[in-house]
């Protein structure tokens, strides 16, 4: 990784953030808005388009690269949620899809004029037990009847594009559970009112996510990317490219705590001298920097691997684990140490402080992280 | 303590708290409004005038009865921090108001037509260091002058009266700084507007609070509560009153929490089973409830102390640590098991979620009932 | 319970504590040796017999008695794991024994001419799965021949008798495999070399335990307590006083951490304070105490239950947890508090360090607890 | 860092290490004795020379490497705190010495023939506040008189030299209080029954550490090492080595844990199942494995910035706290993991439990590294 490059990326990404300050924002969330501008903006500035190869319009970077931009914009105060997606979605695009679905979608994400940031795969009686999905794809001439319902899929209102795990062939004619499922891009301005129908899910936080209810859509058979029946582990695939992009955001999240904390400590004095001078208030912030400096290596461990192309599963979901821990410890502690102030929606504490507690859950909880690292890393039975 | 008592006292709230949903919180929660139906329905039943004695209109009962009165409040789905005040606040009247002012105002706000439900402590640069404070009353005739300046004063808006604390002789006329700060006795219909300014202070969560600005405000000297200059100690004795309760609270949004983290755990069905066999879903919860009975039993400690006349500092400051703990903690297990559920409105743990966050840093912060105990319990040097 | 007779009896034990002074511990620790002398002076007192009636020449006192002499044991300093079994062990025999047995053997333990001080249950295969346990008896005549292997059976080098669980009746001729265990006692000073081999085990502290191997070993069929069968039940009820105890003994811990820490922290001066002062070090210390106190509230509470014959499995499991935990805490807390001090064995700090970590495991862990919880309190499913 | 030879090296380092096995440190943790034979074949295969630069006789490796050597010695289940001083007290003389000091020295330290182990730095009264040390030197012709007493002076009773730190100048006579302080070189063999008294200190591990009394010790003035009165910054920069170093011993307990909690828990069968299934088991193991692959990258990451000459204050710190939190987590985890075969010492679990709990508070505290932290790194108010 080229130090002076990414510094470079990063003082770029400032630049547009420095557009869309904490007001910015705290509005968004009030009216749990989307932020059109923000997320025009950067991708004017080719930053979403990152992961893009250079020969479809983007700017073939790498993840390293990728995650520094995602990173810089939740340290700026901002949520890169709103649009981080469509940086791993297009992964499975780019690695599965045919040269000519490539051609078609890749150069107009990359210059923004259509948008895929939505990847609809969780449905409400599976949880995270993928291979049981209920949402069915059948083969009717040219096109697929898609049929089935999807929970917490995100920005499908702000999206032109998404795609779309259904089974194809039933669980009962496949030899094993993860056969069977397949990706279909489905495109959401013909598809809302023909088949589909989003439902807006109000959250704790500003995440524009919505439930799918999905009844006879029509989705022609050439959008079927890759082949019938390996969607299992297409979705796979992706995963590790997403962990490592969201622990990066919680990075993000994590150093603008840490400043704010810093920040306020420094300032208010009560009892006669500035609150950070008592180990009470001193100490934790210490503790979350330290915590957040070695989920920050990790996070670029992970990052590194992956692009080398070599195997990163364990790094990747340890870099979700420890920045996720992290960015919430610092999240408590900044809260904490802001006292009445923290809960008081300008200083906007609160409302990263509702943020980053989504990644405790999502996009993989802390349970799975630690099922997997023991049966995958250690060698312990599976627990369940 | 008689606990067949208590047992009907809880019925009695829960028949009124049910006749208030969650639907009802939520949606006051989304519009950050004052659940004035469900404070009218509960000064009706008699519940918020429990502290009163009899004499004066009020049920004449003790912290441990009331403090059993708002935890049902929080247990239901509810939320006790838009009226809990006037319990606790009217104490300081009880105890040190004259007879007249008594007669004048405790029978009023007993049966509902007067509310005095703020207390005007807290000041912008003065954090917890309240002997600092800057907001002055000087004597002209029969009147008080105030000028000052105040934060994180809640429920000022729905209130008739509030008590202000202020700085009666200037902190370098006096011996002790603990000395000249008197408590005056605020009419809000009339004080608004002629003096003093409510800024309301939007929150993480509903909680009402706001800042006041006052100028020239007038307050007829028969307003003072007590005697001049002993304001400091009159706050003092109230404050273990208010631990208690806001420990009860605390226990209240606790037992909530658990019961939705059992009932959705036992429910939700993920690889094949419920959720709730999973240790790794279970053991959180189970230490949650342990951590809550332990809190539990020292706010009835605490509140038996309390009603017996008895010392209870350490108790009351032990029980709001250990019950805010076990809430947050409560609070963190109950969003971590219902997955992304957790964050959607409609699931209400959210909502508690952030309700519940606030008594880790109010009415006393972490850091400051820790250094009570270091001090004032093991007789450890002051450490700030 | 009656504070002032506690009291009293609190001074009576610290009394003869006080003759056991810190260096006879610490000897002891060094030379794994077994404290016969203090053994001896606290029978002498009558404090080992606290809970054997007063009919069969014991105090007839609760177990909220018996809990506070083996706080005090502890924390005076010593370490009541050399005497605390015969207390609960000797239950059993109280409560299934025959007339004629207890005539025999009560009166003498009470005395201190006999120690029932062991107790031989777990083994190396089941761990806690009792009911899997493969010492058998098979009855030959007027006798039963035992054959098996225990482990971790503690005191039997001290010990003129002890209660042997074995199996009666095979397990696949049981209807449940709760049924078909037997409770034997086993004269020790007959059975070492006839059958009985008992080889010490060497711990981190100085616990006396060991493992037997049992060879043809023949018991008198007189020597059977209560019913044949039976025997898993009657180790069942006697678990709830051995966790009160024991988490009694963790308060007592407890208790002589906070206060050596306290002591420590007020006289150890670095960069020209009291390191007291520090809230780092300060900090912690706080919130052991207010955790040790909160477990001290459950542990009365439940030895409350029980001493009025009511359910207590629910508080006594929950006391042992909490006090096992705070004691652990504060352990940490002081060693941490004394620096490189703590370690030196002529502090002691090391030595009560190493005996209180014993308690998250003995006699009974925390995930067993946890579970516990779960399953009979709160209602979930068993999860192993 | 070249992975290869670090690979290589590992291996031999193993080689050594395969010598002497569990029993060899049990052995010697019973009779707290020195492990001499360990010591020797180390320096022998020429490890323990390994920052000695190859004009002196040594490997001329860096801090990256050295911390390999002693990772691997305590992963082996040896216990490296034996000879680990060699490695950085050498430094010392290394980069302050003369080169004629450095020429009758370092070549007999990278053979063997001379140990040069301990560093008397700490003092009873002073603590980490090093200025403030009592012990004077006095010049007096061509020796220095020396008096005082060191405490924690590890190792001196195995040792031939010694360096020594004392105030030459009087504090009241210094313009900074960190002037006036040297570096002295004490021949051990002579010094002893002639000045100075060596007396040894029981702790809870073998770590062979002794207290110094010093009376009128007489010291050549041709052992000074560097300037006069320049000691402490001699001392400081020596730190950062250590920490490192430390940082690595605790990576390699902590894999030692997470090995025998895997073996334990895979092979351990409780109510018909590996208690590994168990996520109350699996789940605090693999975190435990997480933190220490964190803390690993943090370790090398200053490694490879002290090796490359650069500023590694922050790094060589955090890499301390995070390595000795994550192993102190293991340890416990194990501990808890293995039930009552724990605390057997012929599991050796208990015996590295004890000797990884010193690296909270040696070589420095948690409190202080997160002092520094806040200082150093985010600019906070000093708290002491």
């Amino acid at each position: 990784m080229d130090k002076s490059f990414l510094d470079e990326l990063r003082q770029g990404v400032r630049a547009v953030c420095g557009d869309f300050p904490d007001a910015y924002w705290r509005e968004l969330d009030e009216k749990r808005a989307y932020p059109e501008d923000f997320v025009n903006a950067l991708t004017a500035a080719g930053f979403l388009g990152a992961l893009i190869p250079e020969e479809y319009g983007g700017s073939g970077l790498g993840i390293t690269e990728s995650s520094v931009i995602l990173e810089e914009i939740n340290r700026s105060g901002g949520n890169a949620g709103a649009c981080h997606a469509q940086m791993y979605t297009m992964g499975t695009l780019l690695r599965h899809g045919s040269e000519q679905q490539k051609q078609r979608y890749l150069r107009k994400i990359a210059d923004g004029s259509l948008r895929l940031q939505a990847f609809g795969v969780t449905e409400p009686n599976t949880g995270t037990d993928t291979t049981q999905l209920k949402t069915t794809a059948v083969r009717k001439g040219d096109k697929y009847i898609v049929n089935g319902q999807k929970v917490f899929i995100s920005r499908t209102e702000y999206s032109d594009l998404m795609l779309l795990l259904v089974r194809t062939t039933p669980l009962d004619q496949v030899k094993k559970r993860t056969e069977g499922l397949s990706v279909l891009l489905v495109d959401l301005r013909e598809a809302v009112g023909n088949g589909l129908t989003i439902k807006p899910i109000r959250t704790m936080m500003n995440h524009a996510t919505t439930e799918l209810f999905i009844e006879d859509l029509e989705v022609p058979v050439e959008n079927l990317i890759g082949e019938e029946g390996k969607g299992f582990s297409y979705i796979l695939d992706g995963m590790n490219a997403e962990r490592i992009l969201i622990a990066a955001e919680c990075i993000g999240d994590g150093r603008w705590f840490i400043e704010r904390a810093v920040g306020y400590a420094n300032q208010r004095v009560v009892f006669k001298r500035p609150i950070g001078e008592n180990q009470g208030i001193q100490f934790p912030i210490s503790r979350a920097h330290v915590n957040l400096e070695a989920a920050d290596l990790m996070r670029f461990r992970a990052a590194e691997l992956f692009d080398a192309g070599q195997k990163c599963g364990a790094e990747a979901n340890m870099a979700k684990l420890l920045a996720a821990d992290a960015s919430w410890e610092a999240a408590n502690v900044t809260l904490q140490t802001h006292g009445g102030y923290g809960f008081a929606e300008e200083y906007d504490v609160e409302r990263k402080f509702r943020e980053t507690r989504l990644y405790q859950v999502a996009p993989i909880s802390t349970n799975l992280i630690l099922s997997y690292v023991a049966e995958h890393v250690l060698g312990l039975p599976r627990s369940y």
